[in-house]
């Protein structure tokens, strides 16, 4: 029996659900969510209308927009023992920081687990509110600071920045965190949404789901990019080193970091947003030679690439982060920001008509044995 | 092309990948670990050998052993910042406490984010003990008391029940937790540990794997079956009220708890190990009626059960923790306890010749829409 099954490795091109959330055209190279396509998301909305519409399936009104913002900006707050638990815990990585404050978040909220679907939406708008908190005091915390409160007047990412360096930003550094979370707000069965919706599967609660989807995406080959690429401008140093560096690479057939995607056979639609995004932020901050750099090892990248240009939504990100003076261990807390509306509604339409999800693995293991005891061993 | 596309929906019957770790075959009933019948395991081994096995691939000699239970046991010790956490999440329920502080431990371990086989084997050693260390310790602190140190004379199943109780076990009690322990040591991809998989898929270190597992086997799908069969026995109360329960919940359409499995279409194999230990606790403990009350669920069951009796392992285990005085919100931790070996396994499994795992979903969502304006919503 076991020669004649299919090992699906990956479950690479396995269906396992319908979703009505995005839609990934990756030969085509197009993204959309709801079915606005992302680059109308990414120019003319913002990312509370993106969490609105990716978590209830339209775009808001003015009246059901300042109804969800106020409901979000209620929730910028946490327990003091989350605090305490930031500081117990503040030497670790910020994404193990992260996963555990939001682990201890479900000891602490009331209706944490309720898995009706009210509930769901309700702890995923508070845990949206929550989870750049936690991501800026612990930077605040680890570097000695008392954290930053909430402050009421300014939008998600505008607050987000703010708790996190103590000063406003200016509003186009405001714009582009905002496009940056709206880029990655959702996109498909990833994996990091993929566990989580196995972690639904068994009728878990919302936390624990949040808490396995940061698991997932603490892993270097899901939330990776940004940091990768980030690591490799610096060590590329100047624009005119990007085409040596791009020949030693191939010519040892190594990858290039911030190429190619899973899903994506042409450009990732995403791309584009965040190169403008860098272009325009390295002159606002007299700092152009990290976009040329990254211009570098794509011109230099041509001759290589079979299918076009397929550069990832990482590869830009990482020096928007830089310009703005965010250590690289915060890359991956900030994908997980924007990625959180798309987490909370691929957990809801798990648990509507819920599954357990289980595959299998085939056995190649030793044959029946017999048990041997410990004398005759 | 989205109407030939076939839905694996809960990815039922899907291969993802090979395991040489444990051996299922639903349709006769029978369940191996590397090899070994769990019925030899169950009845002529220990939960120290039968970790190792998992883990190594082979039993232990007894020098073998005596290292690895070394190690377990020099294992036994929790930071004090876990025992604050602990302490600051106490009134969460019991599975959300034990992620935490397993999520915590990632920070304040000083390899927790090595993704190297030897870590992973390391860690996962140190977790093995220290996982029931948490949940012992959890219970002690939410009844106001101190934690109970770990006795290094006792076995892992021993020193269990010692530190939850604050006395030593019976030799019968605690083999019957060393039985308990094997008996859900590891069961292939079920949802916690495929879910651990999908972690370790993106690079994620153990930690992060095991929270996943733990967050995942939280849900009541999938932990909660001895939770279940537990509030099933009080309702019934009495053996003679057995039958009438039956016949109601089968009249109205409802599953009686307990029966039928995901993978087994006949008898779980480890149900049998169960029902003989809840017997004789039973006698032991001058309290024969809970066995009678499940006994008298199954003869109930006989015209209703189309494929034999599909008794499943929780049908029996919930009653022994009961006798044992254990509270409900305990079950699914000790689950936890006896699974650590498998989910280490498979998650070192999956890292050897590691692939993102990340299936598809089909888009069934709006057709693509302009973009509206605020003020024409």
């Amino acid at each position: 029996m076991s020669k004649d099954v299919k090992i699906n490795r990956g479950l690479k091109g396995i269906y396992f659900e319908r979703s009505g959330v995005s839609h990934i055209d990756g030969a085509k190279g197009e993204l959309s969510y709801r079915g606005y396509s992302i680059h109308d998301l990414a120019t003319r909305s913002t990312f509370e209308e993106v969490c609105y519409l990716l978590i209830f399936g339209d775009l808001p009104t003015a009246d059901e927009l300042a109804t969800f913002d106020a409901k979000l900006k209620a929730a910028r707050t946490l327990p003091d023992s989350i605090y305490d638990i930031i500081r117990a815990t503040q030497h670790g990585h910020p994404m193990d920081v992260l996963r555990t404050a939001v682990s201890a978040l479900a000891t602490l909220e009331a209706d944490s687990r309720n898995v009706g679907e009210e509930a769901f939406v309700e702890n995923g708008i508070r845990l949206t509110a929550q989870v750049p908190m936690i991501i800026a005091a612990h930077e605040n915390i680890r570097n000695g600071r008392a954290p930053v409160e909430a402050d009421p007047a300014l939008s998600h990412a505008a607050n987000w920045l703010y708790m996190l360096k103590g000063e406003k930003p200016s509003q186009a550094a405001a714009r582009l965190a905002d496009v940056d979370f709206i880029l990655h707000a959702e996109h498909g069965a990833n994996s990091s949404a993929f566990a989580a919706r196995v972690t639904v599967g068994t009728e878990a609660n919302l936390h624990g789901a949040m808490v396995t989807a940061l698991a997932t995406l603490a892993g270097p080959a899901h939330g990776g990019g940004a940091e990768d690429v980030m690591k490799m401008v610096r060590e590329i140093g100047s624009p005119d080193k990007a085409a040596d560096y791009v020949r030693a690479k191939r010519a040892n057939r190594e990858a290039v970091t911030g190429f190619g995607h899973r899903v994506y056979r042409a450009e990732d639609p995403r791309a584009r947003h965040m190169r403008e995004g860098v272009r325009k932020l390295g002159e606002e901050m007299g700092a152009p030679e990290w976009y040329e750099i990254l211009q570098g090892v794509v011109e230099a990248m041509k001759p290589y690439a079979r299918h076009g240009l397929n550069v990832n939504v990482d590869f830009y990100s990482g020096v928007i982060y830089q310009l703005h003076g965010i250590p690289m261990d915060l890359y991956v807390p900030i994908f997980a920001i924007g990625r959180m509306p798309g987490w909370i509604i691929q957990c809801i339409e798990q648990q509507r008509g819920n599954i357990l999800i289980r595959p299998l693995t085939l056995y190649n293991g030793p044959d029946m044995r017999d048990y041997v005891e410990m004398s005759d061993r």
